[in-house]
């Protein structure tokens, strides 16, 4: 393998499950960290804080300095659905097929995610269940620039309308005034009933407390910088949020029989995205090791974002040979990757192994990208290991559930007794008092 | 009614949404500010910070400094198995008989809740799916003192337990030296694997970042003071947390069928938990108003938390009279209580139309007390209007779902032009090319 010899600004770290060192080095690059942590928590508070106060006035202060408009009222805040109508007219066909296509399949996948309500009366007589229901409004964030994705806009707005969001809200600034047609299409097409030309923390705190042009909404989901991100904690609690997003992941577990071109288009695929990207490679043969690495390099050549891609798989990728691909599972699990592609003939009974990944995609002929547009699952997952402990976006971020609880005298008369001897054991003698009265009647 | 022409300190406000002001007066009783929030970051973040450097030595410094132990090594933190046999076998028999019929009704009710993984294969031959599975650890943060519920104990580890997880690592602090037998003999019967006697935020710190004898956990859960609250936000991302537990609230909707004394106990056994707490009556009926209000006064002299239960109701408690019983929903959805009691004979209909709550209890004879020890449901529910877009918690708290997609080289042809497409449209080249090398093979 060449790259070895001759280091350069491509070549990512090598790691040898079988080298002494190993662990040591596995755990330096399970603990690397990939965020410069920017402290903007003061500033967004007072951007917040003047939304709280000013409304209207603030956000269109906010937004002519940030992103350098004039508006002159609140009435210039809202992008009209003339505005997204004129932008998907004015989409290509390929490209508004494409979309449609892909909001098709992300809205009949995330159908099935719909939870049931239960209601079920058990032994002791009492009544139970619980009652799923949609929140009345959700808040998507979609950034501006190059980060604007219009598959991210249907990635967050379709499951809001499948769970049955009623007021889907987004906001994305227009720096300059420039707008995104993409964006606007794709918000036209997955049913987003207002749009504002607003970002930053001044379009968060508005989605959390409202204005008199913005009706305030219960959820705030969708990626943002460092400001939306430290406003979306701050306003977490008045509202509810998604997680906050990392940059993206990769972890192909690939053998010896892959075209190692195939496998390098993947690892590159999520390097272009970030600087801080992480795509990672484990396999069971040196040869494929080499070999991915090498095209790797050569793709990187040819593509527009080569310095970002080159950047993320020098500082934060790695190849990793293990013994067997059975050695890989322990590494996966404590990875816990967003995105891991399983490039083997038979993939299940390693797939079956893994613990923890926000998806897995299955055999050779599955890209990750399927799953960035057009899968139907949702390219909205878990980064930074956090797949130990959260999922991708779904249905169920966009709706809560209601317990239900009814006994009647003979039911209260069976559990109650528990009740009071439990209030009386933890000293909440009013707790115990509204079931004893009720007994004995 | 007396109360009203001889103002004392257990006087509720009242509300008439016939009053010209109403909507003033209900705007200002959604708005009470419940909390006096303190700000601890930088003292928790210190707490954090040494916890991470020093391991079980800080733990054990800070828990000899809070708690005022003389712990002397880190075999000292833990709570050894023997101790909860003990404690439980010192547990009174009817209390612990109450504490296992509660046990058992949490399990039952919880085991329905665990979620379906789901596989199948579109029209377009694209194999889709997501798999649940249980997180590995999770942290269960039980406070010590009189905040010490055992009932809690339960609500917080059966649904982890049932959902699956190996490891439940409960923290308890020990102020003094004094363990609470109750916690303890709760934690043997939630099946809790390992509990330390420590407590604030070098607990929590403890519990996301791991020490040489704790090992980290993935998930945290349980109340806390604002120290434990604020620990648990900044933890957050590297472990899952549940929501910051606000004070209790209980919205009573009574017609004037009731027993004044049943709905005065009902809403006293809210604010007994805290002088934060809230308690609110809604009814068509100006006499049950009136008689539920000395039937609260009466009975909170006889309450040992009469403090506290004075203090919660007459600051933030509320009897509202409205028109008629469908008047009361617009106000119930306002309010987004934590717990909701319909206490008419036909609870049905208007529970139907109720958005936005934790848990509803339904008829006359199902108090919320029920909820909070052995209805089965959790009583760990969504506070402060919350219940807008979050839900009590369940064993999904502690499972998170991997989205598995598959194509095969047809299907990939199928929906893969349309990934190409969209990934040219946002300029991500490496994307496209990830799948369209995979076409026309």
């Amino acid at each position: 393998m060449t790259g070895r010899s001759q280091p350069q600004r491509s070549e990512p770290r090598r790691l040898d499950a079988r080298s002494a060192d190993f662990e040591a080095q596995f755990a330096e690059l399970l603990t690397a960290k990939r965020e410069t942590a920017v402290d903007v928590n003061n500033d967004v508070a007072a951007i917040i804080a003047d939304v709280q106060a000013r409304g209207d006035q603030a956000v269109i202060d906010l937004t002519n300095k940030f992103d350098r408009l004039s508006l002159k009222g609140a009435d210039d805040l809202r992008i009209p659905q003339e505005r997204l109508d004129a932008a998907a007219a004015n989409v290509s066909t390929e490209t508004l097929d494409a979309l449609k296509l892909a909001a098709d399949r992300i809205e009949a996948f995330h159908a099935k995610q719909l939870p049931e309500s239960m209601r079920f009366t058990d032994e002791a007589g009492v009544e139970l269940g619980h009652r799923w229901s949609a929140v009345d409004a959700a808040g998507l964030y979609v950034p501006g620039g190059t980060a604007a994705y219009p598959s991210s806009v249907l990635m967050n707005a379709i499951p809001a309308r499948v769970a049955g969001v009623e007021r889907v809200v987004m906001v994305v600034p227009t720096p300059d005034g420039i707008e995104n047609p993409l964006v606007l299409a794709a918000a036209k097409l997955a049913g987003v009933t207002e749009v504002y030309r607003i970002g930053g923390a001044q379009a968060v705190a508005a989605l959390a407390y409202g204005t008199n042009t913005i009706a305030p909404v219960d959820k705030i989901v969708g990626p943002g910088n460092a400001y939306v991100a430290a406003a979306k904690r701050q306003v977490f609690g008045t509202v509810g949020i998604d997680m906050i997003a990392g940059p993206s992941e990769i972890l192909v577990v690939a053998d010896g029989e892959n075209d190692p071109a195939w496998i390098a288009a993947d690892l590159l695929s999520q390097a272009e995205h970030d600087p801080s990207s992480q795509s990672i490679l484990i396999t069971d043969n040196v040869q494929c090791a080499d070999d991915v690495a090498q095209a790797v390099a050569s793709q990187l050549k040819q593509l527009s974002r080569e310095n970002t891609a080159s950047a993320s798989w020098h500082d934060y990728g790695a190849i990793i040979t293990v013994p067997s691909l059975d050695d890989a599972i322990p590494l996966v699990n404590r990875l816990a990757p967003e995105h891991l592609e399983l490039a083997v003939a038979d993939p299940e009974p390693l797939a079956d192994k893994v613990r923890h990944a926000g998806a897995i995609f299955l055999g050779r002929y599955t890209p990750e990208a399927v799953g960035d547009y057009v899968a139907g699952t949702n390219h909205v997952l878990p980064t930074a290991r956090s797949a130990r402990f959260s999922s991708g976006l779904s249905v169920l971020d966009f709706m809560k559930r209601t317990s239900l609880v009814k006994c009647d005298a003979d039911s209260l008369g069976r559990i109650g007794p528990a009740a009071v001897a439990l209030a009386d054991a933890e000293g909440l003698e009013a707790h115990g008092r509204s079931v004893s009265i009720r007994l004995n009647r």
